[in-house]
């Protein structure tokens, strides 16, 4: 059994800071950094790039809409075309900064409002699979497990992981529990942990009480919330302590074709 | 003999256009290509790169100053670390374009601003050169004879073009007139291709009336004003017509260590 | 019988012109004036505040959404909160130039995709509305009839116009027809006058061919379009012509409450 | 005896958080607002300036370069005219979130590099001193005693106000020790606010020792220092256990002419 945690990073920006980059850090295997949309400029990617290579982490794209005000959360209506050229320019941004680190840049998240209306807009999502594969280099696409946006991945012969999460309730059919429900959000570590054990079994139990099948590549720990980095230290030590291996994603996703 | 011709290309924005770049492409071997902070951006960095792909002309970055309200003219004061980075980030951004397209970026020209300081600022010149160094794939640094940019860029290994203007008039000891004396900027189409016959020949003659010796790799055509297109075609025709060389800077520059 | 003409004016953005404002000015009784976040930057807000006044033009604001990458022309998912701030910002930002040139700002339009989303949605209405009322200056907001926005600006007090397409095309109730369909566009100068000369009696032959009836306050005039100065001139002719009064909205149009 | 206290507020963006607004209000008199070019957003701008109201805390503008990146803090080459329309554009902003919240905006600070750029450059600082004039409503313009941008305000009429900094070094002349010195800047609380109360009354000990004249109508308290909150309640309170009235600048700083 092995199982990647994944983790947003580097959305400082300028004078502002955000987040507990370095804390977290130690506990994932997989970073995914912010170029420049949302959250990160130029002088935050360098250090986070390097950040994560001197821990061993590897380092993913976390592209977004443009909408900085916004912090990328927001949705809006931009087109396939646009969607492409949007994720492949902010990746090239980013693997400049890796490929100045000698680091092989490992995958793509999404992030935000983008992730989100990815997972059931077909056009959006060949859009940004578009994007990833003019990028080259093997990317591994990063999604909800039965989304458009894994979907579409797949088409255009991506490799694709499916993201789960710790800290979030599940329906029985798979999907999130909306935020905007009671329960919807989990913030006691040792419950996230047993979570997170269980999602790298392959299994989940739903806000109804019943154990779901979800099969999970990478464990999504977020890094804003408070107490975010007892959480990810918690999980990480349950994870180990079960014999479960930790690593990059880009270690066991293979490409789709 | 030979020479190369570079011109400033895809600084449109969203619904803004500017510049002449469909009929300026035909007659230039390299294209500086916007990278999205002073003009430019995704789509437009990727028609610019598709057509100057199907016209065989060189494409290189030309990254700016963050100041689109500016169009990249004003002076700031950054430092060495800032436009290091910011140089890298721009340059990774049009790459991916460029390798999408399966070229090779070729350059890099500063823009604007950033250019114009950087002819003297040893710090900002060792700054933009370590992130050119820092992309890799040996890419020509593009700057004024004499310029600190360019001795910055020897000293860290780079190849390095020097560029000078058809359309500008120049002092004695090789550096250019301000814009702001009158008879600085030259206008007339058979001028301008007779001065850049001289410079392709390693001369000029200075607004003193006297020759002097000038050694350039490439000359730059100016996109945005009145009649440059017009002055592009003839400036081809006359260098064609004398049987000088016109190619990219990429086919005769060589790395300086 | 009198009647508004409307027309958006002061895109340019920094090196950016757009737009044919001098011409346009010259056509209408009232000018949308940008305020920096789809286009217009400071310098052209002020230029284009004192163009108008000198043509005794009037001035409102036209705010968007916070894209100038996609000339606010893209749908964003913002909170009722949001839009009111943002409206409130932008409606400030301009005024300065108005009250500078002793010039008493007339209403408030929104731009491209806030004022089409606005059409159906009541919660964004509101916030817009709002925004407009915290202005406070009797400030008239103009929408399409029956459309949302109105009804949210008539609810908080204020005076509202009923803005009306000459180069649209209309459905029996009264809506738009889409874009995407043929024929929904007219470019014909002569045909566009007579449709305003129709607009401006509360009558249209809609698509189908049968003759509705529609109240207007204010007729669109595009400027951005081929023939956009051609078509101004033909109608405000066709409207003098026809003895029909062409003045500012703030002249007629009063408070709801 | 009186004096203002002055802390710069609302520099929060979206999703960013930055300063210790709440708790440094408690204890100005003067809050300089951020508009949104280096930082603030109309969000913040409103809650910024009614957690001032309910404070009894008087509202000022603080306009800056138009650098979110490099939050105001980088000098920027701008002509006198981008400067005037500038300044005007974020003054009108924020007064459309004071005259909402029925609050009379008193003054304008420009923020970061803009305010030190002006000390020395007249055509900079005449720029901005007209833009405060264009915005009308007896602004008080806020500079450092002796600069060039308090006299621009004097010649234009405007009411203007000599800030001093009880948390910085001062030379012989008047003028601040360069931050790059050690012992520029002051951090113990108790030391600062003895200098402050000097300061009320018109001197201050010089670097070398020796104490000197400087009037002084408003007093800096910097919002984004480690320990900011308690040096804002220890000077406050020396100030007022002195008998020193603590004021807005408003209250009693005259127009020049």
């Amino acid at each position: 059994m092995r199982i990647d945690l994944n983790s947003d990073m580097g959305e400082s920006f300028g004078a502002y800071l955000i987040g507990a980059d370095e804390e977290i850090l130690r506990w994932v295997t997989s970073a995914n950094v912010a170029c420049g949309w949302h959250g990160g400029d130029p002088q935050v990617m360098r250090q986070t790039v390097e950040r994560a290579k001197a821990l061993g982490v590897a380092v993913g794209a976390h592209p977004s809409y443009p909408d900085l005000l916004g912090f990328g959360r927001r949705a809006m209506q931009i087109t396939r075309q646009e969607a492409r050229d949007y994720v492949l320019y902010q990746i090239g941004a980013l693997r400049a900064f890796t490929e100045a680190a000698r680091l092989t840049l490992q995958h793509v998240k999404p992030h935000g409002a983008i992730y989100n209306v990815a997972v059931k807009d077909r056009e959006l999502s060949l859009g940004i699979a578009e994007g990833v594969k003019d990028a080259g280099g093997e990317l591994i696409l990063v999604g909800l497990p039965g989304s458009e946006i894994l979907k579409a991945g797949k088409e255009l012969g991506l490799g694709v992981a499916r993201e789960a999460f710790g800290d979030r309730a599940y329906n029985e059919d798979g999907t999130l529990v909306s935020r905007k429900i009671a329960g919807s959000l989990l913030t006691d570590p040792e419950l996230v942990a047993q979570r997170v054990l269980g999602l790298a079994q392959g299994k989940v139990t739903a806000i109804t009480g019943k154990e779901i099948r979800l099969q999970a590549d990478t464990i999504c720990l977020h890094g804003d919330t408070p107490g975010a980095a007892t959480i990810a230290k918690t999980v990480r030590k349950a994870l180990d302590g079960a014999g479960i291996q930790v690593c990059p994603m880009g270690t066991f996703v293979g490409r789709a074709a």
